[in-house]
């Protein structure tokens, strides 16, 4: 039946890494792999209380249609939360989703053609890069540096792009404690990103799962708080700040960039879970998101501090070593020497009982070998030392048998 | 920011009808328009109880990210109570979705290019329709029969666009109580249909959200149980059999079929909720689907009795009007007399305080002027008379105006 595929699914491929990291859920191994919140800031007895009351008061809104717009009272609740952080928005700028992936379907639905360019980070969120790839987008890389994005960079092969006759969309941006890296943009390089973005006429999409997940630190406004042109969207998604399980997103954008997309999300699901949209508004009213993320913010610092120390003490002595120590999220990135190759070095690592991600896959131009992003988020602290101290036996060895190699 | 958009966007248009409806949502209108199911249907106190032990007992699992295929514990239950209908799959023939407007989304995703063919019923469901234009698919429509599309309309239709060199993929069908016209296919008309589809090498895409809410009559097997070469796509939902609100639905498919639609789905969402996919899991083991659906087709049958009996005591005698009357499903489907406009009758049926869905924007070649769409499911069996009641006065009045406008 493959003669019947479309031409985009050939770029809808499963992707070897999550195949490999389904290996690694044996309750032996230490997986620092997949990027999921720390189970243990679900607010699990508050969200039962919230859920039952639901359904037995109000089954009649909770468990039929919705509009696709979204839950009114949950945008409400959304727009008074953002209007405490000076990000003032009407109900009719805000499209609720099915979490964050959707949010990027739908940018790719509503601004790309196959061939149409969009700029990312080297390197960026994996599932951006499979969004891009369904729906047959160029997408461009550009270095990251200690604080984000080399914007000169993004200039000039803004610059290359037109003048090769490329149709360029926007740049995609995850400004606060990057997926994968950890990195985060300097309100500096914000400033010059809306710049960049105007003198070359993009959009700006900016994914910010992390941004709320800021354990030290000062924060940074977001992009779209300083954007006066209206030409960046911004997606908030609940998946981290409540439960990833909801699968529940917020979209913020304004005019005609919001009213396209509520126009392709119609078609795409007609509307999100009503449930789950209600039991996240009664969170908000009844208990505060502010509050629930003063009381989770400690979790990730402790689990980031610990994965730090334990790289400090247990990795070995190397020039080529070294790793990002974030402000907030939860990711820390690792780049070894660039002889060692992360993903030929995973099996090992398995074999040592201890999993992480290597890098290449954020990479859209095939670099990033010697890269691996570590979660710090699902493991327990002595988990984080302990696997650790596994990875870094790994990194040892692999480290030695190079060298061996090398003079053999 | 418009000239940014994709050339598809241009194909995603907010419905008129839908904008209209939208006005009728005023408490003292009877609305036969949303397709939406029997609230009084939804077992909301199971399922609170449901929700809040999940909640409790399991929120690790719940409030998690699950894997793209979906739940396994749901697949189950769904393979089980398929094998009860005779309908035998592995969990490897099961994707779970957002709902099934999201299984066509992922139809179009990976078997459609721009310019490829679908062929569909005249009249058929507005939302793939809707879903078709996103993908900028090609759509030709066969007119439907009482017992369901006229296939060998179908087939010379397939041979003409053979003949000017189009790239056809699969035929669109909802093969029990069709929305919108609460058509069912007959048995004989199944088979003709997969031989068809055998020799011109199409696939089907058989959308079933309502055959398992058939209140009388026989069933009749479904396209994919009688499909013993694997081109058949079944479309399965919760939405009518147990809550729209949990946006959850099953794809049924084989092989390279399902292998793609998984692909597409990752980089679409991720997953679809773990606590909506579970809420259906356990009820299915506790409760047991069919013990429901054997509780909540009463209600439907009784509405729709209604509704027949209503329409055949108000409305006019006129050679030129008639409905279905069907045996399963949420919807009567009635035919004016040619010179009645459905849509421009609308907002005289909103002055009367009834409203109801115009027929033609069901119609893919622009057809069906003269036909409407009334939904029993949402109603009381008062409302029904009392809807109908006035429904078959605005008629009535429109007849009269039309032939005193003929006669002037």
């Amino acid at each position: 039946m493959r003669h019947h595929f479309s031409s985009r699914a050939a770029g809808a491929k499963r992707s070897p890494i999550r195949e490999l990291l389904k290996l690694t859920e044996q309750p032996d191994i230490i997986s620092f792999g997949g990027g999921l919140p720390a189970p243990e800031t679900f607010p699990h007895e508050e969200l039962a209380a919230i859920a039952q009351e639901l359904l037995l008061k109000e089954p009649h809104n909770v468990l039929q249609y919705g509009t696709t717009e979204g839950s009114r009272t949950l945008r409400t609740e959304v727009a008074k939360w953002l209007s405490d952080q000076d990000i003032h928005v009407t109900l009719n700028d805000l499209l609720v989703t099915s979490a964050s992936q959707q949010g990027l379907d739908l940018i790719c639905k509503a601004f790309f053609d196959p061939g149409d360019v969009v700029f990312c980070g080297l390197p960026t969120y994996l599932g951006a890069v499979q969004a891009f790839n369904l729906f047959q987008i160029t997408k461009i890389g550009v270095p990251l540096e200690d604080d984000g994005m080399d914007i000169d960079e993004l200039e000039s092969r803004i610059v290359a792009a037109r003048r090769e006759g490329k149709r360029m969309k926007g740049i995609y941006v995850i400004p606060d404690f990057q997926n994968p890296s950890g990195i985060t943009l300097s309100l500096e390089k914000r400033q010059r990103l809306l710049e960049v973005a105007r003198a070359y006429d993009l959009l700006i999409f900016e994914d910010n799962p992390y941004g709320h997940l800021r354990f030290s630190g000062e924060p940074i406004p977001s992009i779209f708080s300083m954007d006066d042109e209206g030409r960046t969207i911004m997606l908030l998604t609940f998946s981290k700040v409540l439960a990833a399980g909801l699968r529940l997103a917020v979209m913020v954008a304004r005019g005609d960039l919001m009213d396209v997309l509520v126009r392709v999300k119609q078609p795409t699901d007609l509307c999100t879970s009503k449930l789950t949209q209600m039991i996240a508004a009664r969170f908000m009213q009844r208990h505060g998101l502010d509050r629930h993320l003063a009381e989770i913010r400690p979790i990730y610092r402790a689990k980031k501090e610990a994965m730090v120390a334990a790289l400090a003490k247990y990795m070995p002595n190397d020039e080529g070593l070294r790793w990002t120590n974030p402000d907030g999220g939860l990711f820390v990135w690792v780049w070894l020497p660039e002889s060692v190759d992360a993903e030929e070095m995973l099996p090992r690592a398995i074999a040592h009982k201890v999993a992480y991600v290597p890098g290449a896959s954020s990479y859209v131009d095939g670099d990033g070998q010697n890269t691996m992003r570590l979660a710090f988020s699902l493991c327990t602290l002595e988990q984080i030392d302990e696997g650790i101290r596994r990875l870094a036996e790994v990194v040892t060895e692999t480290i030695a048998s190079l060298k061996a190699g090398a003079r053999s």
